[in-house]
């Protein structure tokens, strides 16, 4: 669908006409007051619980939402919406641009967080839903997840970020810095007008996508899944194929990611992640949380490094500070930032009782 | 100076003209027996304590390689030799070929550390050296101790591994593997042949780089550094110039990299570190360490996430387990891994004191 109304961005520049796409598991209510919106992390999407229309592979959620389950489509409306600067059906820099009839490109003006939960909370008013039961998201969704209850508080009754921070750090910056230089790196990108010249920085991207990768999982978690182990043959080779087993795994990352995702909309959703920051847009975290009529549910995973536990926990105790009612899993796995991807009974269980216990 | 014999390679090549480039601070003895060597790291040279040739900075471990320093010149005759595979005077994929007269490019043989480490051994027995008073060395420098205590355990009396592992892991093949994919995406690399063609793969080493300095600092130590600080500006540009002062640092340092390092070289290297696992070369850690007569200090930094002090720890548990002599230091640091090339007291006292103690 298309917005009725601009969007004003926080960089100053008004997007006129936004188109939008989303999913809806489930049947909102009379009241429209049973609906939860799930916030997809960078390279996720709204195909949170169907087969994907590109990859033919489930939806990332599909194990938590649906019939009976943890985001259980009985009784919840349960939405997900594309993020302004994707690259699968919201406005995005594969768009046209209607000022010049071109594809944006580096024309796309750069977004926030905010920005994208601006597009969220105008889909919001145009379903007519007055407050999202509850906020959910993962990674980058959990920073939209804090934005929608630091903005909009009272459009929400519960936020859940998970395996998220209140502010991207110098690691997170610097990882995804690498990832945006290797996109650049690659003359296919032409400048981000690639797509123009009908082609795609594949081997940019690919390389971007390797790289953030390694950061999803933990040390423990490569170690079990691959260790040293070779990949089809019985010794070294002596060579620069893929000897081992992670090294063939990440070249099979790389390739089918770039199938998938498009260049630009790494490189906007990225650096809205870099700014993120929701101590330096309040003046203090404090002020950021306090006196607003949100009930927390923070998770996040022993073994995440990229989003660390110590980074919720900086959340949490704002929140003891101000009074907020706040309750914080840090889930035992080996799985590293990706366990929230994963079909985890201690991480679903979590999540299934929390929602229910708000709805008692 | 040219080796006077062939040497005969891990994989089945033989190497019949090696060239070596090397460095020797101090005097040797007239026994001979006050010979140190130090293994460098994968982008180290051998200009250890001397102005470098290319970048004009002062040596790598001046501050440890000197006259009253840890390493102290005014007693030992210390030796720096550049890596087989290396860019900077020792035979590698830079030289020419002389099956072909054209520089080796790929058709350079892969190489193991122990085939670093034959060379290290040739320079030595030509140098008439009975025996290294010390073979010291970080990271992949490490890994070479390693192997000169496991392989030529007669021709050393103290090993000293710093930042180091018995193996290579799945998470440190993997961020290799990202820079290689980097490097090998450059179309400037031209199949590993750009400096026949009169270029360089520069910003796909560059990227490489940059993935593999994040992994040399630690969090905490790139949060104090850099933070979320901005780079010669007052606030955000909305836009994808280095915003941030840790995406301008990464850029200068993957800039001022390819200067002075070659790319095959980084791929050569990074593969020899991959194959790195005295486990199992030798069966078992036991096997590998037992009935040697070398004294171990063994170095780890408390907040080197890429060769994590349990890495150590497993070293040092094995060397227990075969009743060798060893000392384990655990250096409190928030440095990273890149810790033992900073001038950080606590480790050059403790260098200081180990080699002085063993003296005595």
């Amino acid at each position: 669908m298309c917005l009725p109304e601009p969007i004003a961005l926080d960089g100053g520049a008004v997007l006129d006409t936004v188109e939008v796409a989303y999913t809806c598991y489930g049947q909102l209510n009379a009241a429209r007051n049973n609906a939860i919106l799930v916030c997809h992390a960078l390279t996720g999407d709204h195909f949170m619980a169907e087969t994907h229309p590109v990859t033919g592979k489930p939806g990332w959620w599909a194990n938590i939402v649906g019939s009976g389950k943890p985001l259980n489509t009985d009784h919840y409306a349960i939405f997900c919406i594309n993020v302004l600067g994707g690259c699968l059906g919201t406005l995005g820099p594969t768009s046209i641009n209607p000022a010049s009839g071109e594809i944006y490109g580096l024309d796309f003006p750069v977004i926030t967080i905010n920005d994208i939960v601006k597009v969220q909370h105008a889909l919001m008013q145009y379903r007519g839903i007055p407050c999202w039961h509850a906020v959910v998201g993962g990674s980058m969704g959990a920073m939209q997840v804090l934005s929608w209850a630091t903005h909009w508080p009272d459009k929400l009754r519960v936020a859940v970020p998970i395996a998220g921070a209140v502010r991207h750090s110098a690691q997170n910056i610097a990882f995804h810095e690498v990832g945006r230089q290797a996109i650049m790196a690659d003359p296919d990108w032409c400048a981000g007008k690639y797509l123009s010249q009908n082609t795609k920085p594949k081997r940019g991207l690919a390389v971007a996508r390797m790289a953030a990768h390694v950061t999803y999982l933990s040390e423990e978690c490569l170690h079990e899944k691959f260790g040293r182990h070779l990949q089809d043959r019985d010794s070294l080779t002596y060579g620069f194929d893929a000897d081992f087993r992670v090294e063939s795994y990440l070249r099979h990352q790389g390739k089918s990611f770039v199938q998938r995702f498009d260049a630009n909309s790494y490189l906007y959703l990225t650096r809205a992640m870099d700014y993120f920051d929701i101590e330096a847009e309040f003046g203090s975290l404090d002020t950021a949380l306090r006196g607003r009529d949100v009930k927390y549910c923070v998770i996040a995973f022993t073994s995440d490094w990229l989003f660390p536990i110590s980074e919720s926990r900086v959340l949490v105790k704002a929140l003891n500070r101000v009074g907020a009612e706040v309750s914080f899993s840090a889930i035992e796995t080996n799985c590293g930032h990706d366990a929230f991807l994963l079909d985890l009974p201690p991480f679903a269980d979590m999540l299934r009782g929390f929602i229910a216990g708000i709805a008692r």
